[in-house]
């Protein structure tokens, strides 16, 4: 007679407890191999349960195949190894990874969260989900949703001086997938170009998906065309607009220059990576490289989730036409990556005028925090600084410092006093000496009184040295 | 004396003009490099216009580098190359890519979207958007929104027997995505294991990220152990809860050498691939591999997109702890690529139970689809099906057909008769004779004289030929 205590897995339907009462006696090897098990109206008497109880037992274990059944026979126990008895512990949370805190973080990127247009962004997703169904659920179009498409491509055109249709548009997650969906549309033994100093994302792309890339020389007008020659690269991702962190603006000469580049023989491109150029304070902002293109040469990639918020990932980069064929062909086996709610609201929010209304109001506040930020840093009179550049567009300012630190003392000294910050040579593949010593500090949301206090401890770190 | 007729560009503020007219003017060769450009005054005086605006002008044209200035001397133009005039002509619509339109597509994975719990799903987002401020914009934890790792670990805890933490999680966009990820944290000569016949995209993400991979047999037990050992691979991907497109459920006795297998040698690792563990009907689901896993060599994928809606971006992966030491060692530096919105209104969704309601509604549903199909399959005269499988769990039927005709004489046959369906033998790296005229049939959401109607297409296409 084989008797369970059901009641003591009581919380579970009973043809579960009795399955996997069985399941571990087999586990176990109470029942060997090959033995045969009670039959269904045996068991079902022993333990005061029904046929059918027995049976959703048996045909689960049939199901896993920890027993077989031959017709007219019964059950038997499966070929199954038993094992020493494994009790799973509560799920436990060894807490993997932990943020830093900091008094002050001026590493980030990340937009300033009470100048988010709330509200606007709240009534544009309402809308969506009020309006929309099919569309919430149904896999969207491999390029990403249309209407954001085309508002894409109409803002490029009023706004980027540049003339491209929707067609040639792919919505994505993230810059990192887009890019990753690139290289495969490129001859596999391309040299990638990387601006030096430069964005340090770029070359950790490269290498997690193993290709070869060079570091290629910044001058004052932009990249230095000597030095990508000699690099050997083919295709070089430049930030033409507003360079990251230099903050240098390619010349028309050098524009032109690096056209004709990438014209001269097949399969040279120019990644011009638009991160940033919304924001520029002093001039109306610079038409992108891609508008200059009459080769079909430039691949244009920018984000929103610098200009609006980080938590809506949503980029998207323009391909040339032969490339667009190229990923027509290879990936429109895949989903569009980002999610077609916000794509949705994302249209209606740029159609509406409302992102370029978010964009004035957040060009006028980060102005007035570059001013602010360089008055205070003017006013330090600890802080050794020989120079401070930037402010004219983007969110971070240079300042030089005249010390005998090295930038890894300098960061090691800042972090003590709580304060998390980046040197400019962090930036760079090939440090040179004028990179050294120069700290990037990026507008951070501080009430006043909390900068200068940042302020002043950045100062102390140099006195105290 | 130099002027322009600024009404022409009336659109634009006088300084975009002007400074437009200056633009073209250098870039058609007008001024020669070096020529010295009128004064401000000068410009104002001749055209009517205010110095400022001049100024504005010349300003932009230094920050481009079309001109430079010298102090006291004034303005000159740049070193730029002139070029022939050009014209953007408003954006395009080439319409590279067009879906097809079918009278029945029995290929498609897509939820049946009417099933689609609006209401509550709607209701979530709202309250999301109500609820939340600050997690809508800021970059949400690299891991994704840790309330729902938190809700599905404790899903995975109740329905798929599995112990883990919410820390070993990873939410992504996209199954594609996560592997993307996984395979860097693997040794870069690993080569991997394919089911033969198997999901097909697997196999091109391991072609698309250069990766060597070899097929590997089926048996009636799941994935064949000798086929495995003779394939060198280090890493298999299987889907032991049920096979795509076979339905096989993997053996517990293969389960177990599966792992020992794995717990061979160091870094051999099981993907586990779960994707329609959700849907088994006449049993309870089988517990996940993962659960039997004491080696930590089980890597677990899941994704929403197939159990709720290929417009929700979110699938996850559940890595062994020393893997997911690697992966924050690597990238933490990443922000998570699933929109922050959806991914907390999914937290809800499962922790309010409506997912699981969800799922036991389209579980009904899918078993009286698969049914029905089985049903118009059987009484169809026409269609030389020598048996029906599968609909016991997932979404679709196998159907063997007795024909001369090859598998792609059947599909271009079908497609003629409006109708997209999958053989078997696609799914193949490898075809052997036992999986060709094999028609495999996921339900689509049709009505029933509809289907009847696809069916006898199908039937016919055989008679015709």
């Amino acid at each position: 007679m084989l008797h369970y205590d059901l009641e003591k897995k009581k919380e579970r339907p009973l043809y579960e407890a009795l399955y996997e009462f069985l399941k571990e006696d087999i586990l176990r090897g109470r029942f060997q191999p090959g033995t045969r098990l009670p039959s269904k109206r045996e068991l079902a008497r022993d333990n005061g349960i029904s046929v059918k109880t027995v049976l959703g037992a048996y045909e689960q274990l049939l199901v896993e195949g920890y027993i077989t059944s031959q017709e007219k026979r019964g059950y038997f126990v499966a070929n199954v190894e038993t094992m020493e008895e494994y009790h799973p512990t509560p799920a436990s949370y060894p807490q993997l990874y932990q943020e830093e805190q900091w008094f002050a973080d001026f590493t980030s990127n990340n937009t300033v969260y009470d100048k988010f247009p709330f509200s606007l962004w709240r009534k544009v997703m309402r809308e969506v989900l009020t309006e929309k169904d099919m569309e919430l659920v149904r896999r969207a179009h491999f390029l990403g949703v249309s209407s954001l498409r085309e508002a894409i491509a109409d803002y490029l055109y009023r706004l980027r001086g540049m003339n491209v249709s929707p067609e040639c548009i792919i919505i994505g997650a993230s810059i990192e997938y887009l890019y990753g969906k690139l290289i495969r549309l490129l001859p596999s033994g391309t040299v990638y170009g990387m601006e030096n100093p430069g964005y340090r994302k770029i070359p950790r792309i490269y290498e997690e998906n193993g290709l070869s890339w060079r570091s290629v020389d910044m001058d004052e007008n932009g990249i230095c065309m000597e030095s990508l020659r000699a690099s050997g690269a083919g295709v070089i991702h430049v930030s033409p607009e507003h360079h990251y962190p230099l903050g240098t603006v390619m010349s028309a000469a050098r524009r032109q220059e690096l056209l004709a580049w990438a014209a001269e023989t097949p399969y040279r491109y120019i990644i011009e990576d638009d991160y940033d150029c919304e924001f520029r304070y002093r001039s109306r902002s610079i038409p992108a490289l891609q508008s200059m293109d009459r080769s079909h040469r430039v691949i244009y990639m920018n984000t929103f989730s610098k200009t609006l918020a980080p938590a809506i990932r949503i980029s998207y980069m323009v391909l040339p036409e032969e490339l667009m064929h190229r990923y027509i062909d290879n990936a429109n086996f895949y989903s569009n990556s980002a999610s077609s709610c916000e794509q949705y609201a994302l249209a209606k929010f740029i159609e509406k005028g409302y992102f370029e209304r978010h964009l004035s109001r957040m060009k006028k506040y980060y102005h007035t925090e570059g001013e602010r930020l360089r008055r205070i840093l003017k006013q330090s009179s600890l802080l050794p600084a020989v120079s401070v550049s930037g402010g004219e567009s983007g969110t971070h300012l240079l300042v030089k410092v005249d010390t005998s630190m090295t930038d890894q003392e300098i960061k090691d000294a800042a972090r003590q006093a709580g304060i998390n910050l980046a040197c400019l040579s962090e930036f760079c593949s090939q440090v040179r000496p004028e990179y050294e010593h120069t700290l990037v500090l990026n507008y951070s949301d501080m009430e006043e009184k909390n900068l200068r206090e940042a302020v002043r401890r950045l100062g102390n770190l140099f006195i105290q040295w």
